[in-house]
């Protein structure tokens, strides 16, 4: 059976739980680490599919319950799947949409039977079960399917955390009863909050069910970082090799790195792109915010050796004068560099970790990165 | 003296004044008709310089009057000029921006010496006087420059046009008292409302000074589209060959060609971006708007023929989309297709002037175009 897994460990590194990876879906080999920019309604946010790929992306991740909404599976299945509809030839998660669903006011009630929630967009009220969630994401044709979770606030009680595992457990049981067979994948998710006990509980249940790989849900959501670190630190190491590990919500380039030393495979986020709308660029010298101040003047690139649009064609100043005057091409040339920077991250990681000299890398750049002297 | 004039015409139309031309600029050679996109503030909205090239567009027009005030002119000077601060090769038109002075509330008094207003930035006082104008201009190192004008409302009374006429020719002659020999066009602007007299006594007056171009402004601005024709059909025999006709904020294909008829080589409009905007596009079958009854499950293209990043990647559904959730993609997709179609007009016109079916050409492209149909 566990050759069966749609994920292959390559390398690992020896002195921390950093991996590289293969996860095979039906759009292509993954390589982990892996980052998915996010297009919540099936567009990475003034991005389009025909350039997503010169950021080195090579997946995104989709919200279903959105996209179920509106424009409604129908359209998408009509169009021929999610891929055909956003013109976007590389791998497609689609998330459950299970926190927007608590989180953004739509939840009325969550039940056993799962969520019942009114429509952002119409108000009707609808029921979300593991059941519908499942067929929706097949619907849409994604190639990785995540579950149906409940995931509690990161200040919630030890009741509210019990019953959130108990409920994210009968659903994965009845999102996944039997291996998937149709060639889209289906990860688990773990949920537990903050307690290594309930974790440990969680991921014991989950493993159970046949999913072909693994999320870790409920972090990255307001509480401290070296609580999150501290839960990785003690779940991880009970994940099985043989399943990729999603570290959902995160997020900024050193999290993604100390995630990744912490075995984490594959991760997704909007900082990039909501950091580029507020016009805060990533450079290797740290976080810059175009000011005025600083940019105004300034005919040089953004990242002088950044291969993305930004940099190679566009100067400081430019970029700062689209933003004073509210030009929309701001925020597209902003959010190819973020995502260009966070691709380039994984991609200077990966090598590192394939070379043998993951630590002294992190160091550098982390040294270089969070003196924020850019 | 008229072997100097930069604008060649190569092929003249037997049944009517169309003309194909070539007007020679440092940034290369510009064959004419020619349309430029509106790039105000040093971005066509929504569209990079990155991309303009791909819609066909050869040149582009930018607002002189607003980059002095933002980012100023020393920035831009600083940047290389407004080709190298904006990442474009191609040609730039800057225009004064006399109209958007007067227009749009910034005005506070129009005297002899020029236009005194208050910027919309920072309300400051400024006195915009010819010589200023061109020094901006100058500045920014657009390829053609235009003069300051006055431009009265097309219902304005003999005295206000009399005055304006008054007003357009000594700041002409302010603006450009000799030929110009750094490299940059300058065009002056025919004003005369819609009177015959008025526009026959400007352009003459225009003529004497040592322009590089004729440009006809005061038009397209409210008055019935006859009128326009008629003040055109008055105005155009009068201007010599040597000189290219540039028909200032003109628009729609239909005017276009039609202006093209006439005569006229030259155009620029926000039209196609701004409906791009607003959700209506541009077909051979005429002008469609993005409407979820119509485009919201329909997997085909716009314009099953059209070579823009549209049409060769996405579908109506997925632009209906977009606009639904209001993802600032849609904007630039749907400024990419109509700024493509207008080009594409552009060049089967010229196209048909050549090969001598100019009328042929323009019968059967507006009977689809205006029948509505699409």
């Amino acid at each position: 059976m566990a050759d069966d897994y749609p994920f292959k460990e390559t390398v690992r590194d020896r002195s921390s739980r950093a991996r590289t990876g293969v996860l095979t879906t039906r759009h292509g080999e993954l390589e982990t680490p892996l980052f998915l920019p996010v297009g919540t309604k099936a567009s990475v946010k003034a991005v389009g599919g025909d350039e997503l790929g010169s950021t080195g992306s090579i997946s995104l991740i989709a919200n279903a319950f959105l996209l179920s909404m509106k424009p409604g599976v129908e359209i998408i299945e009509n169009a021929g799947g999610l891929h055909e509809f956003m013109s976007w030839e590389g791998g497609i998660f689609t998330d459950s949409g299970g926190f927007q669903m608590i989180r953004e006011g739509f939840l009325e009630k969550v039940t056993d039977e799962g969520i019942r929630f009114r429509s952002p967009y119409d108000g009707q009220r609808v029921m979300m079960t593991p059941e519908l969630c499942r067929d929706i994401q097949l619907g849409l044709g994604s190639d990785v399917a995540m579950a149906l979770d409940v995931c509690p606030p990161h200040d919630a009680g030890e009741d509210e955390v019990k019953e959130a595992v108990r409920l994210t457990i009968n659903w994965a049981r009845r999102f996944q009863p039997g291996p998937s067979t149709d060639g889209q994948l289906r990860f688990g998710i773990v949920q537990g909050g903050l307690d290594r006990g309930h974790r440990k509980e969680c991921l014991d249940k989950i493993l159970e069910v046949p999913f072909d790989g693994l999320a870790i849900g409920g972090l990255s959501i307001g509480e401290p970082k070296d609580v999150m670190f501290r839960v990785l630190d003690d779940l991880v190491p009970h994940m099985p090799d043989t399943h990729s590990r999603y570290l959902m919500g995160v997020g900024s380039p050193e999290d993604i790195i100390r995630s990744v030393e912490r075995g984490v495979d594959i991760f997704d986020s909007v900082f990039p792109t909501r950091n580029a709308r507020h016009r805060t660029l990533f450079t290797p010298n740290g976080k810059v915010n175009v000011r005025p101040s600083t940019f105004r003047n300034d005919p040089g690139a953004v990242q002088e050796d950044c291969p993305c649009m930004l940099c190679r064609k566009y100067s400081k100043s430019y970029l700062s004068h689209l933003f004073d005057v509210q030009e929309p091409l701001a925020w597209r040339l902003a959010s190819l560099h973020n995502i260009t920077f966070i691709q380039q991250v994984i991609k200077n990681m990966k090598m590192a970790i394939k070379e043998d000299r993951f630590s002294i890398w992190k160091e550098e750049f982390l040294r270089s990165y969070l003196s924020g002297g850019g």
